[in-house]
């Protein structure tokens, strides 16, 4: 595989989606994967760009025939990311980015040892309350629940291969970017991409 | 040790100079490893900027003592790297770079088997032979040499943590950076940087 998985996770509120979308805007040859669920579409939800949308029927024998390479129940609905799309992104040396909690991090790392993870924090609890406070979406018992689940989610951070503390938003998405491009051009996937170059240069 | 061991090897004429030069002058916490060397200064040279110069009978002792990270003979000087200015520059967190060839490279390796090693090739034979006509110093047989020490040089390539091709100048210091960037915001060196933020964190 030419290309690399990421793993991203971060907690609610610390700035995950706004720095991944930037950097699928700054970066080639990257895309996040999209996930198949079970939950009803949305107004001007399409098919196969936010979700792939899919039946319980569907989603359970995806799960039988192990298509996902991680799958969880979030309140009524299900969620999961099919391996096969993911693989074939990876052999055509394309890069993709998983946007998942701790738990399916954990189960992708079993099947996909050579993934890079990558834990996005915030740079002061604080920070992070006002962050969830400031969307003005949320009633206080919600952003305590909210504030829970995020120390749930920071207190797996050691498992990461890499930790980002997001207290800028230019320097954060430079260092996604560099640990994106820097993975490009180790030497395995280098040897793949300049078989023609490298062969050259030894020529007699 | 917060400070990573960067090794960079290119054959000569591969534009590693002026690469290590804007390296520098870009980013902050890195420098690069003084030699010590038995070779005369030349006219406006001082001691401890390009070279820590010593007599042969300095440089044996430290042969004698292992104080060198990789020591070497060229011609009739010697040039060594000591381990425990590097070592103490990685302690205060800084990045050193050492601009060594492919037998000073194993040596480091043997010894400090963190070091994170770059192999810089050309993008061509014909560009390599370009760059050493065009600096319109040597006449054709020491290109001929040269050209010969170069292929010797990047058949060691495979043994690099990453390799890159030199074919633009700002891509090529871009995917250096990259490589510097991400490396310091792996988890080990960021969960001692950042060991308040994250103990901030995680305290009930």
């Amino acid at each position: 595989m030419i290309g690399t998985l990421f793993i991203f996770s971060a907690p609610s509120g610390a700035g995950k989606t706004s720095l991944v979308t930037a950097l699928l805007k700054s970066t080639p040859h990257i895309g996040v994967s999209v996930s198949h669920t079970t939950r009803k579409p949305r107004p001007g939800e399409v098919d196969g760009v936010a979700y792939h949308f899919v039946s319980v029927e569907e989603f359970q024998t995806m799960v039988g025939e192990s298509a996902f390479l991680e799958h969880a129940q979030v309140f009524d609905n299900f969620y999961g990311t099919s391996q096969r799309w993911v693989e074939s992104e990876l052999a055509a040396g394309r890069d993709v980015i998983l946007e998942i909690d701790w738990q399916g991090a954990q189960q992708v790392r079993r099947l996909m040892p050579d993934a890079v993870s990558v834990f996005i924090a915030p740079p002061s609890i604080e920070a992070l309350r006002q962050r969830l406070q400031g969307r003005g979406q949320d009633d206080e018992s919600t952003i305590e629940r909210r504030m829970r689940d995020a120390r749930s989610e920071m207190s797996h951070y050691g498992e990461y291969d890499y930790l980002i503390i997001n207290d800028n938003f230019d320097n954060t998405l430079l260092e996604l970017q560099s640990i994106v491009i820097a993975r490009r051009h180790r030497l395995q996937a280098q040897q793949v991409r300049h078989a023609d170059t490298l062969a050259g240069l030894l020529a007699e």
